[in-house]
C-alpha cells in the first residue's frame, strides 16, 4: 500500500537538521554517523519507534541517509519519515549483521564512524558485535551532539509545545473537577487521561499524580485510597502533541486549605515569579537555579534541596527509559546560559506543594506556555 | 516521613529471586553483580523507576544488596522496595562517581563484578567511566541471566497478569461501544484509556489502535480521520496491573463486514485454535510458530511473513525503550521449548485483521487469560 505522509515538519526543516548533524561530523572528522537513540531518530527522520529490535539511521557526509528497520514497521515508517532510503530485515535476522552488511555494501566498511556513547540503544554487547563484524571501521564517539542540535526549538516545534501546553491546561481543569474529599488519586488521573485523549493529545499517560507529602513526593505512586480533608493532591501533567511534551504541576487541597498551606503556596509562587522575571537569553542557568533554591532554603521551606529546579522540554519518545531530558538542567553547578528558543520545565516544591510551568525563552524574556491559574486550588 | 509499604510480592518471593541471581553469580565466578536495567531492578527490588539519572542495585554474594538512587526518589523507593540498604545522591553529583565510592567504601573495588551487557542503562560512556574510576575491578559479562530468571511466572505474577487481562477485556468492550462509521481511531483510544483508568489499570496508555490495512499495520499510528463503512479498526490493548502487562488484539469492522473479511477472520481464528491446541510444556517454540506461519502462508493469506508470532509477557517498566520483551520469541529459528508458568502474547494477522491473546502455559496445555469473544466484531 501507499502510505499517506503525515510529516510533522517540512522537508526543508529536516534537511536543515541533517546539515547540522553533518556539520558536527565534519568538525570531528567523521565519514559517517550512526544514530540510534530514539529521541534523535525522530528529530532527524520523523520515525521514533520503540527499540524492541535494534534499528538505526546511517548518515553519510554526502548522499541520502539510510534507515535500517524491521520489515513489519515499514508502514508507520513510510507514513512518518521524509527519508527515502531504507533497508528492512525479517525478525529472524540479526540487526547488527544486517547493519554490517549494509555498511559493507555501501563501501563504508573501512570508514570513520561516529557512535553515540550516551545512546541507550547501543548496548555494550551490540557495540562489541559491531566492532567484531566491522574490524576495519574506526569507531569514534559522537555523543553530546544531537542534544545540542535540538536544544533550540523551531517555530513549528514551539507551536506543538504550545498546543501540548493548552491540552495540559484543559486537563488540569478536568482534574480539579474530578477531585475532592473521598475521591482518589486515580479519579483525577482518569479525568486527565480522558481529557488528553479527547482534546488531541497523543496518549492517555498522565504524569505523576499522587498525594503531596513532605519534600520527596514528586515521583510518588498512584494510589486508590480516598483523599481526606486537608490532604494535598499533587498533579504533574505530561500532555503530548505530535510527540512534544509540555508539563504542568499544580496542588489541589481537599475541602479546605490550612493557613500554613496557603502561606506556603504564596511563598513558592512569589519566589518563582521573581525567578521567571530574571530569565532571558544570556542569563546563566545556575543563576536561574539560585533564584529559586536560595530563597526557598533561606525561608526554611525545606530542610534540603537535592534536586534540579528545571530541565529541557521538547520531543520525548513514547518508549524511552528517560521520561525527562536532562541534557540541560538547572543546578548550582550548571555551566550553560539560556538562549532564545529553549523550552524548559521549571518547578518549585516544598512540603507537599509544587508548582511548575512550561517556559519558552524569548528574545527579551520568557513566555509561559502553560496558562493555568497560578494558585493553590481547593476542591 | 514514613512510607507505607505496598510491596507487590512477599519478602520470601523477593528472597528467592535474589538467591536465583546469586546462584547465577556463583556459576560465573562473580563476587558482585550490578543490576541497572529497569525491568530487572523491579523484579529484584520492587523499584522500577525511569532512568533519567543513572541508578543501580549492587548485589554481593553475601549480605544485603545496596541500591543507589536519586535523593528525590526516596519516598517511592521506600514505599516500593523490600530492600533496606541504599545510598542516595543529590542531582549535582555524578552517579558513576557515587557508585565507585560506594564500591570502594564496601571494599569491593578489586572484585569481579558482573555487568549486564544487554542493559539499555549501561551506556558505552558510563561503562568507560566506571572502568576508569575502578581500575582494579574485573568486569565480566552478566547478560542473559535475569531474562531467564523471570521467564517462569510465580502464582502471584500470574494473578496480576490475569487481572490485567480482565481489564483488557472490559476495555475491548468499551472500544467496540465507542467505535463506528464516522468515529475515529482516537474515539476508541479514548474509551480504552478511560476504561483502563476506571477499572484499576496502572495507566491510560492504550497500545496500538489504528486502521487495519495490508499486512504491516500492527505498529500503525493513531489517526483522527473518521472511519468509513467497511474500514477495519485494529485494536491492540496493553492493559497493565501492578506493572504486569496483558495484551489483546481484535478487529472491528465499520458498518458491515464483507464476505472476504469474514472468511479471513474465520481462517485466522481456526489456524490459531489449532496452534493453541498444540501448545504445552516441552513443545519447541519453532513448532508453535510453524503452526501459525505455515497454514497462513499455504493459504496465501499474506505474501510474506517477516515478523514473530509471539513473545514473552510479564512485568514491563513504564519507562523503557522496549515495549515488548523479546527475550523469548516465536520464530522458525527459535531454539527453546515451552515451560509451565510462561506467559506469552500470541498473534496472527493478515490483510488488516489481527487476533491475539495473553496465553499462560499450564502443566498440560494452555489457558487463555484474555477472554474477549474470538470473532470479527461489526460496530
Amino acid at each position: 500500500m501507499t502510505a499517506h505522509k503525515t510529516l510533522p515538519f517540512t522537508i526543508e526543516e529536516y534537511r536543515a537538521r541533517l546539515e547540522q548533524v553533518r556539520s558536527a561530523m565534519r568538525e570531528r572528522g567523521l565519514d559517517l554517523a550512526l544514530i540510534d537513540q530514539t529521541d534523535f531518530l525522530f528529530h532527524l527522520t520523523g520515525f521514533g519507534i520503540s527499540e524492541n529490535m535494534y534499528r538505526a539511521c546511517v548518515v553519510p557526509l554526502e548522499g541520502e541517509p539510510v534507515f535500517m528497520l524491521r520489515a513489519m514497521d515499514q508502514l508507520p515508517f513510510q507514513e512518518s519519515t521524509w527519508l527515502t532510503e531504507y533497508v528492512d530485515f525479517s525478525d529472524w535476522e540479526d540487526p547488527i549483521e544486517v547493519l554490517a552488511r549494509l555498511l559493507a555494501r555501501k563501501g563504508w566498511h573501512d570508514k570513520r564512524i561516529g557512535i553515540d556513547g550516551d545512546s541507550y540503544c547501543m548496548t555494550l554487547n551490540r557495540y562489541r558485535r559491531l566492532q567484531a563484524a566491522l574490524p576495519a571501521v574506526d569507531f569514534a564517539d559522537f555523543s553530546g551532539v544531537l542534544e545540542v542540535i535540538r536544544a533550540i526549538k523551531s517555530p513549528q516545534e514551539i507551536a506543538y509545545l504550545r498546543r501540548a501546553a493548552a491540552i495540559g491546561d484543559i486537563a488540569m481543569e478536568a482534574a480539579f473537577a474530578a477531585a475532592g474529599v473521598g475521591k482518589s488519586e486515580r479519579d483525577a488521573a482518569a479525568a486527565v487521561s480522558y481529557a488528553f485523549m479527547t482534546n488531541g493529545g497523543d496518549g492517555g499517560r498522565t504524569g505523576p499524580i499522587t498525594q503531596g507529602i513532605g519534600d520527596a513526593f514528586l515521583h510518588g505512586n498512584l494510589h486508590d485510597r480516598p483523599l481526606q480533608q486537608g490532604d494535598i493532591l499533587h498533579l504533574e501533567l505530561l500532555p503530548f502533541f505530535n510527540g512534544y511534551s509540555a508539563r504542568l504541576m499544580r496542588p489541589a487541597v481537599m475541602g479546605e486549605a490550612s493557613a500554613a498551606q496557603r502561606a506556603l503556596a504564596e511563598q513558592l509562587l512569589a519566589i518563582q515569579d521573581a525567578q521567571f522575571a530574571a530569565m532571558r537569553p544570556g542569563v546563566p542557568a545556575r543563576e536561574v537555579d539560585r533564584l529559586a533554591r536560595e530563597p526557598i532554603m533561606a525561608a526554611k521551606l525545606r530542610p534540603s534541596y537535592p534536586n534540579i529546579t528545571g530541565y529541557t522540554l521538547g520531543y520525548y519518545p513514547q518508549s524511552t527509559p528517560h521520561t525527562s531530558d536532562f541534557t540541560r538542567v538547572f543546578l548550582p553547578t550548571s555551566e550553560w546560559v539560556l538562549q532564545a528558543g529553549m523550552v524548559f520545565h521549571m518547578y518549585v516544591s516544598a512540603d507537599g506543594i509544587a508548582f511548575s510551568e512550561t517556559v519558552l525563552v524569548t528574545d527579551d524574556g520568557i513566555e509561559l506556555l502553560t496558562r493555568s491559574p497560578r494558585r493553590l486550588t481547593v476542591v
